[in-house]
């Protein structure tokens, strides 16, 4: 009786006739119940005293939760609330408007039915111990806006905990995607990965992300930056984390210096950090340059300028084509990884994921189209697919 | 496009065929977007670059959460799986079907958004933290299923901790529905509340919380019985719970002894113990003595046996008359502490949802009537409004 009742009245809010506020009004989300109680009997089975055989069901076999709950295709959005969006750290309340629409994104386009949960703390020890406490009642853990390196320790920590997956969705969504795009992009300039030069601009969750997922897709010469220049092993400054990240990227290559040097003959630019890039650094690259400047809302080269000097050029934004988003992979994966009953998500599961990103362009591929578009109705079912096939070879699946 | 998805397939299930589990295949709840991402301007509203305005909007007020969040309308339903139903602690896990059924009951009876978190911990302060650590997620707790005595620290600490929202139905909800039973059983018998001797079986969660709750409607005579007998000082083996318990209701009634001692004479059995009372025992009762036997499935005494002495007999059961169902407040209590933004449930509020149920049996008053049946679509709207106006009264409404 109270089914279509929200808290907000449009219309009566203090900011009202503004868009975005007018659209927000209630929150974006509501609980849906799948079973409807008309009468006595129907409450006698969903309820007491029908719901105590299903409970006793599990009890005896953990694995009816599979069948007879909605844990299985239910993931928490976890967040302190320290890094979001480009704000930074504003707090687990303020960053729930954007976990909500995470969670909207979830549901549309993969199916997933999603929890904002924004903690009040921001201790690494307290923020696991939390999740794990949580986990029975979700089939999978979406870490969001968690600042770096915290967030690389978290996600480990409860990685080892927990047989369900668990994803920072600012590294590997982002990197799944910047891959994919990146994958058309080398193929639209006739390069091969073992030959490509890649600057990663950004040492945080997003960076880091990055520079794995494009190791294990088979590139080699990455220099990655942070505030200081290269993250390379002569610096005597690195916390743990970026002295791992150095032996990984520009140790190998044997780069190191400023993002000058490092960008001077470079064929790929992949920005995760906000800044600028000048432009006489930019035009310092190799012929048919790569850039990917994916800060929000002020990509670090802006496109305009980055054409002069590059031959495929993307952004984080919706308003230029080649928009890297990474609603295009973490509804398919978790989709994916559902479908299977995954214990985790794997390394060749995000790669799988890029792959089939990269794929669905297929005939379209072009300068302007590296990436499929955000609401291509294909993307889900593909990414999922190819997930769930990753997770069986990599043996993770359940089912 | 994903939609209508669920993870089990009716028919193709364990149990396929049993009527309660077909119900149950995929869980009985959803999320539900109430905004509709058809492309990419309207993403640019509910997500980035838009939804950053409404995250700073919060950040630089607070109060802002009531207005673009679904966190106002929002309750976590919290158990540790230590007291589910009449199966006692079967775990987190297997204590899932009984809270996504409180969050379908929830939704339907006061447009209440509610999250079932079943916690991998039994310890006191570890489940207080984590409850703590997740309140900026929502805006009321309500607690469930958890065994006394801890239900009471885990629940005390609660409140003090936090400003919003804080239910033990088990303690609260039975107790409420239990008295708006009793005052219509009074009235249909009657009595007066200072001159009616009560037996409450059971000093758990629920005996406690009826003692509590009936001393706040002017009842002084209550003798609470445990396994040894009435809860009285003279005992040497009473916990600091029950110490308080005692000082409450039977040192001042001065009763002692046994069930039987107890009974007999008594105007009033509230049973939520479970086992049986002797008929010869009930026999002892005052004329139109009031049996309310609550424990499921089997009431303490049969209603065939209760219809022998008593003139008013209630259950906890759909099947007979008068149920004394928590589903007829829990709802309306969360709905009206909701719509005036309240920071607690009082005392008062309480009161005012047994009187708000009481009155609504009206004219219909009779033996086989002295509550209101759970579909009557006049409950929900009739408890939240006596609920807002309660915490108006009592100072904890926000608006």
């Amino acid at each position: 009786m109270f089914e279509s009742e929200t808290t907000g009245v449009p219309g009566s809010h203090p900011m009202a006739g503004d868009a975005v506020f007018d659209l927000h009004v209630g929150g974006k989300m509501q609980i849906r119940s799948t079973v409807a109680l008309a009468g006595a009997d129907e409450l006698s089975l969903a309820y007491t005293p029908g719901v105590a055989r299903v409970c006793e069901a599990i009890a005896a076999d953990p694995e009816m939760t599979q069948h007879y709950t909605w844990v299985p295709n239910t993931v928490a959005v976890v967040t302190d609330g320290t890094a979001v969006l480009g704000l930074g750290d504003i707090g687990p309340a303020a960053a729930m408007p954007v976990m909500e629409g995470k969670a909207v994104l979830f549901k549309q386009f993969g199916g997933v039915d999603a929890i904002p949960i924004c903690l009040d703390t921001t201790d690494t020890d307290e923020i696991v111990e939390t999740v794990v406490r949580l986990a029975p009642s979700f089939g999978g853990i979406n870490l969001e806006d968690i600042s770096a390196p915290r967030c690389f320790e978290i996600e480990d920590q409860l990685k080892e905990r927990l047989s369900i997956p668990v994803f920072h969705d600012d590294q590997h969504g982002t990197a799944v995607v910047a891959l994919a795009a990146l994958k058309n992009a080398l193929v639209l300039t006739e390069r091969r990965p073992e030959e490509t030069r890649v600057v990663i601009s950004g040492a945080g969750a997003a960076g880091v992300a990055i520079a794995k997922i494009l190791i294990g897709a088979g590139i080699t010469d990455i220099a990655v930056i942070d505030r200081k220049g290269v993250v390379s092993s002569d610096r005597s400054d690195l916390t743990p984390v970026k002295k791992e990240l150095a032996e990984l990227t520009a140790d190998r290559a044997g780069r190191s210096g400023s993002l000058a040097d490092a960008m001077d003959g470079a064929d790929v630019y992949l920005g995760v950090s906000g800044g600028t890039v000048p432009e006489e650094v930019v035009a310092t690259m190799a012929d048919d340059a790569i850039i990917f400047a994916m800060a929000n809302p002020n990509p670090e080269v802006h496109p305009e300028v980055a054409h002069k000097y590059a031959r495929v050029v993307a952004t984080g934004r919706s308003d230029f084509p080649n928009q890297i988003n990474n609603v295009l992979a973490f509804p398919g994966i978790f989709r994916g990884a559902f479908d299977v009953r995954a214990t985790a998500i794997t390394e060749g599961m995000k790669l799988a994921a890029a792959d089939a990103l990269a794929d669905l362009v297929g005939s379209e591929l072009s300068e302007d189209k590296v990436i499929p578009d955000p609401f291509d109705p294909r993307v889900g079912p593909a990414v999922s697919a190819a997930v769930a096939e990753a997770a069986r070879r990599d043996g993770v699946a359940r089912i």
